[in-house]
């Protein structure tokens, strides 16, 4: 059953709408009006007819509906991304996680799905307070948008003697933010870092290595699309290269 | 604190066990024998030394500790792979999923320490013998792993009124099983295949297309790795084709 | 030193234009008019001067100005497909070429550089006499552009005696021209068919195979660009996918 | 009609041979032994039968088959970056090449079956002296490959007033090359590089930025195949990452 105050898709004939369930202001579309208010108590999966009769779908917005939805300050990191780096660092939901260069904040928001905390740290004031707005619209309570120099905040964290599963770094700097985060890893716990550009995976492999991190990678993913049409069927660049994954592990 | 009978990965100069804390039975290992007796109430991260006193470091097995030790039956779905389809569903704690063609089971496990409940049918009776090993000794309980035909099992499961958010098949005729996939999908649900052969992936795009489906797309995904090395850093092939996925949602 | 009547390349400030030397019109640009009667005698490298001042360096036009500068009918060829039609069939300056589906012609041109003589096959007229064009333009004296339908033209070439050293298919049908082309090539020789979707691909191998084809093999060639700025450096993709080559060998 | 002493592939059953025809020294095979005296006279793609009665087809070779046969001192250029070389300079049968770095001889090889005159210098006196053999196995007269340091030999050839349509660099030290070159090429013409490393293509790339090259790219090709079998068809790596090739060219 659906409760007043819950995140909601709505979706009719392909478009879909973010809201929230018993929300007192109606939603405007193109296909009509739909009255929030009516949808606390109803079933996920229902449909609820706008004031024009169409039929909207009420569903559970799920990871890809954030990464969709989610106001963007910049280039997000991409699914095929997020997904080997969920997938490196064997991300689960009793995990605590540190993230750095939170940007829109849709790594962040998918580990923050998954894992028990995100403590998400982004030095643009203005990009701070979108990701913040975006996680409380994705109803994401256990990710936390803080405003502050990673440098600074992995001392402040040392210093409260906090310990992380995991820790992503999506800076331009990653490499000089690798200390601190050897020092606020649990042991066996992973590092994951995300560089567009080689001479930053660069300086962030030196940097894991000079740190005594073990196991250490460093991947690009690539993705291509089969394109199906009466043609016939060939593969496209879907997502080509994004950044630099390197994968590294506390012993 | 470590509980008697959790799972635990013991690593030492590059070796790793997995292994029982309070196993009655010690651990032979070529650095010297491990009295597993001793380690309930010691913390993670902690050292046990072995009675050739080489100290071996006692961490919680994440998901790719578990991918390097299960057993296998056959070639695994690849990390990357894992990666796409958690971050295409969207996969989250509350997730119900069904998985078909669990062979060695190791998409079943990542998605289990992800997920709320697994249920994943195999046919072979010897592979989901193997499987259900892995899972305990995986200590992935949420898993449930059944020796069954799929497309009676859905059948079966229907009858029961179960629904399912996420549905993986990594089965040679998976198009079969995508007509029983969309009756058990709850509305807003995905639907992830993964196809080693191009044949079948056409067939799962002709079914997911034929049975309604939406939002479909089929990729592969390829992952790259720098190799760094005094000489100079070049890409590599980490992991070339293995297969392609399709992803489509219901609604 | 240039020939009256020889195509010439004239090149100023990243502007670049073809023309023939000797031509009674002069040539008329944005950077000045340029008398092209001025150019016979002259050495190939030479700058001639616009009625502007602005200097022009005349240069034998080569391949990649060819592919820069032909009128296009679709989409050609791309030079790494080319570049692997000529490495793997060995293409050399004795060859006779018989090509099918001309298109706009760059990959006869390109051919028509290297090997001895081309004849090239387009069914459509209009598109035949633009790669006509296209090689008068090229002064490729030595690739004959016919508006003929390939399978009967196979056959008149067979009724001819005429036998061919390499043959290439850019055709949707590439698959019915391959038993002609096995007729019509010397032994030792080798065909390469371009196709852009999965399934002629497909076809194609299926039916060099039945034709007693060897040495098959069926590739597609990707090329990622590095991508150099003050910000760093990263590869892109600078051309994704555009078809399958088959090479087969005829013995 | 074969010439004695023409360079012949000799083909059977799937096993291929090189020798010479008129040799007089009988070709030994596990199909019998071979007569190469009464080889001249025959036409191309005739069957000369062994003392077994197992008959060879006598074909020209061609330059994939030298490519299998060339007598190798390191990894070779690969054919789809050969390619590459080819269809970006536009290599004609004009051109007069200077190529260093020889190696086995590959690369120049290729160039040689297209290309006028290929001047290929080699720093090691062993690696000099196979791809002699190798040019001479192969029938290249007009490959001349010199044993001598490329700086040294630029300056040479520069006071001897030689000028180069294509430049070909393999070399790890390939940047100090580019100011020589520059001079040592035509205006027009091409220069390409091929660095197995990445550090080295950015060398290459800042030099030929130094030196006014214009029209440059560094790009990295890659080959998958199609593996066609009963159980399906899907693409695998055939041949991943072997160098960046920068081109340049001369104005």
């Amino acid at each position: 059953m659906i409760e007043n105050g819950e995140q909601i898709l709505l979706r009719a004939e392909g478009r879909e709408y973010f809201a929230v369930a018993g929300d007192e202001k109606p939603m405007h579309t193109d296909l009509g009006i739909v009255d929030l208010k009516a949808v606390p108590g109803r079933e996920w999966g229902d449909t609820i007819a706008s004031h024009k009769g169409v039929g909207f779908t009420v569903v559970r917005p799920r990871a890809p509906d954030l990464f969709r939805h989610m106001k963007r300050t910049g280039a997000p990191v991409m699914p095929k991304d997020i997904g080997a780096i969920i997938a490196y660092t064997g991300l689960c939901p009793t995990d605590v996680v540190l993230d750095a260069g939170t940007g829109s904040g849709v790594l962040a928001a998918y580990m923050g799905i998954i894992a028990r905390k995100v403590i998400t740290c982004e030095a643009s004031e203005q990009f701070a307070a979108n990701a913040r707005k975006n996680m409380q619209k994705a109803g994401l309570h256990n990710v936390e948008v803080r405003h502050a120099d990673i440098l600074q905040e992995m001392e402040k964290l040392q210093g409260e003697g906090l310990v992380f599963d995991v820790i992503t770094l999506d800076l331009q700097d990653a490499a000089l933010a690798v200390p601190g985060a050897r020092k606020l890893l649990r042991t066996g716990g992973f590092l994951a870092t995300y560089s567009p550009f080689f001479e930053q995976a660069s300086a962030v492999r030196a940097a894991v290595e000079t740190e005594g991190f073990q196991d250490i990678f460093t991947i690009t993913v690539s993705e291509h699309e089969m394109e199906y049409s009466k043609r016939g069927t060939r593969p496209s660049t879907r997502v080509g290269h994004t950044g630099f994954i390197t994968i590294a592990r506390k012993f």
